[in-house]
């Protein structure tokens, strides 16, 4: 191979698959912090989490999925030819489970949080590789169920530090009664969900041409259109599944009210992607992601009993890690721990000065102190200069006069005053400076 | 499809993909406690977490791997032709950041604690998917990165409540000069590594069997695998490498005495499967594991100028978290967390009194107490028993009678005590009482 060419191809695979990213210290450490005030909620509502594994049987994801979705499924035979798939969403695989497991108590409120994969545009916000933390409330009927799990999103999306945000709530057995006074035929149905679906990426135009091949006349495209993005005023179910599906819907707004706080507002244009819903889908909406949603979700009573378990009514929800740190970056509130790390500074290439170091660095580390020790044997003031500039609040000196005088020196780089310690005294002098600088 | 046939499928589908496993809470929770103290220890040397995709560009993943490992990749082409593989580790991924960002100030010193995928027969203990947690310490050149290195898994593995482990260290030069005497030319070196590394699980008689092919005599043969067992005693490396080697190893076990105070020893059986190790490799083995080790790393020097990166030593290691899982089980000492939750049990099915529970709900979780409303609208002494089942410490009962007088009733399901107080009195009531329990 040519030198340049290899040069290319070396520099093609440096680079992350196509749709993918790494997360170096910094920001993972602010993804941490947010995963870990979400994973806070999720265990207050008595939620408890799984893990799953990264892929599952191709059959299984794409048993009740939607054809969108399946399309986006990266999928591949392993070694032993299983057909085989990585997950696109924790629902189905927790679903598994649950249809495997009949003896599990109900209801069943488990978490995750987990890395999802589908092969998709990357685009702001969502890559083909992106995290969700999320809910599944299982084997409740009522609103109560619903109400909870918007509760939590609700609190979760607080906790995680999002301010500024919508919950849309809709049902799809009222948006099935306006597809159906629209004169598409029942069959075309799960179609036309998936057409509305993209009213808000796509537009309106879109929308009214791709309803027409179902079956609907161009004015009662447009009507429906009209209705989905005017909402419910003046607004008359013709079925009794739209009549039903707007009780429930008044139901959970009522509960979200009363016991939670909530706020929550009825969005006809809410459908949602995902083939599995039955009634109940809604939004988290921030003005600061201009498309799609910082978390959704909705009941899916269908989907235990169509995997082959019992009949059981669920109620799920999964929020967008990186469109809520998106979020938060956006409206300047993403606050990066402050480091309080020590270095250790041995002043001389010395075996003796290394391991009176590495024994100051273990004190330090045994009260739970983040201590690094420099290895590279610079001068002093390198050394110094390079602590400082990777946050280090004080420098530990260790060297030959050091060592005879059993002690080390502190340099406090912040107050620039220097101390000299026994080592065992250093350390919890360090430790109780720190505390009262954090206080 | 004939029905029993339909449900031969479900049941299969409703099976994890071989050599893979769900993670219900019981034991989710005890595999993040371990990660989380294994976490807390990479921290406190001054670790920072990244995290990578779950697959690579396959050719970036078999370019050091080493023929064995490469074997066990699940490869596969996304729908836009690429040939991605899953990360079988995640020091090749590690690498591939540090040669794409020149950059990043040195030393790097990089943790993760995520699964990696590899395709080989599921044993006790190890599964196709399975989690890793380790650290890669980058640029530093010297016996002090191997010991720092060895020192934090040591530590980590203590922290995560091993007691009963040893650190086998060795040399991949000092073998390099045994492969050598033997009679094996240098180019099927690798091959004989790969060889040597199998003696534990293959046994003496294949191994010989093996290097015969490689060019040994049969005494020759036999001999190195006799000085493999036997250690260091009356040897005399004949090669500089050897000496080298040698020399580097006593630095090692030096530092990680003094300084640490971790008793690591030579064993000249310790070998490593993956091909990118240059000196320096280590496993951690208990007499619970029989077969493989629960942690295991060494020094890759080549690996990042390999991939196009600058020439830069380091040296990783990597703690097998299902093996210490399985370890702490064996020795009786995991233990499970204890669940303090509060279960709000409402004994109406009206809708005040659901509004009302909610709230008491709400106050307690206010407070950070884990706090469960029960829906199903059994009668009181079955939902009692629900509560006990399910290890709740008190119970707080909510009914018309309540609603009417501004109070809850609390029962102490431990205590067998009971108490009327209004919702915000209540829930502070209930904290102070588990605090006092827990103290």
């Amino acid at each position: 191979m040519r030198g340049w060419c290899r040069v290319k191809l070396m520099r093609d695979l440096l680079r992350t698959p196509r749709g993918t990213r790494d997360w170096l210290p910094e920001e993972a450490a602010v993804k941490r912090m947010v995963e870990e005030r979400i994973r806070a909620v999720f265990e207050l509502y008595g939620y408890g989490e799984v893990c799953t594994p990264a892929f599952e049987h191709l059959e299984l994801l794409v048993a009740k999925a939607g054809e969108e979705v399946v399309k986006q499924i990266y999928n591949f035979k392993d070694k032993g030819g299983r057909e085989l798939g990585l997950r696109f969403e924790l629902t189905t695989p927790i679903a598994r489970i649950v249809a495997s497991r009949p003896d599990l108590p109900k209801p069943i409120r488990f978490y995750y949080i987990s890395p999802v994969w589908r092969y998709e545009e990357p685009q702001r916000g969502r890559l083909r590789e992106f995290w969700q933390a999320g809910i599944e409330l299982i084997g409740v009927e009522g609103p109560e169920g619903d109400a909870e799990v918007i509760a939590v999103a609700y609190e979760a999306l607080r906790s995680a530090g999002l301010a500024n945000f919508e919950v849309r709530l809709n049902d799809r057995e009222v948006v099935e009664d306006l597809v159906a006074s629209a004169g598409i035929h029942e069959n075309r149905v799960p179609e036309a969900l998936r057409v509305l679906d993209k009213l808000e990426r796509f537009g309106e135009e879109y929308v009214v041409k791709e309803l027409e091949k179902l079956g609907a006349s161009t004015e009662a495209a447009q009507k429906l259109v009209e209705r989905l993005k005017d909402g419910l005023e003046d607004f008359e179910p013709k079925s009794e599944k739209g009549e039903r599906g707007l009780k429930r819907l008044q139901e959970i707004l009522d509960l979200l009210k009363s016991a939670y706080h909530v706020d929550a507002q009825i969005d006809l244009a809410i459908v949602r992607g995902l083939g599995y819903y039955t009634s109940t889908v809604f939004e988290v909406k921030t003005p600061l992601v201009e498309v799609g949603s910082v978390a959704g979700g909705g009941r899916y009573d269908d989907l235990i009993s169509s995997l082959g378990g019992p009949r059981l009514p669920a109620t799920g929800m999964a929020i967008g890690i990186e469109r809520v740190l998106e979020v938060l970056k956006a409206s300047g509130s993403v606050q990066t721990r402050k480091t309080t790390e020590v270095h250790v500074l041995p002043i001389a290439g010395d075996k003796n000065v290394l391991a009176y170091a590495l024994q100051a660095a273990g004190e330090l580390r045994r009260l739970g102190v983040r201590t690094i020790v420099e290895y590279s044997q610079r001068s002093l003031s390198k050394m110094l200069e390079k602590a400082l500039k990777a946050g280090a609040r004080f420098a530990v000196i260790v060297g030959p006069s050091e060592i005879s005088s059993s002690v080390v020196t502190i340099r406090d780089l912040e107050a620039r005053e220097e101390f000299k310690l026994p080592i065992d005294r250093a350390a919890s002098f360090i430790k109780s400076r720190m505390e009262s600088m954090q206080a």
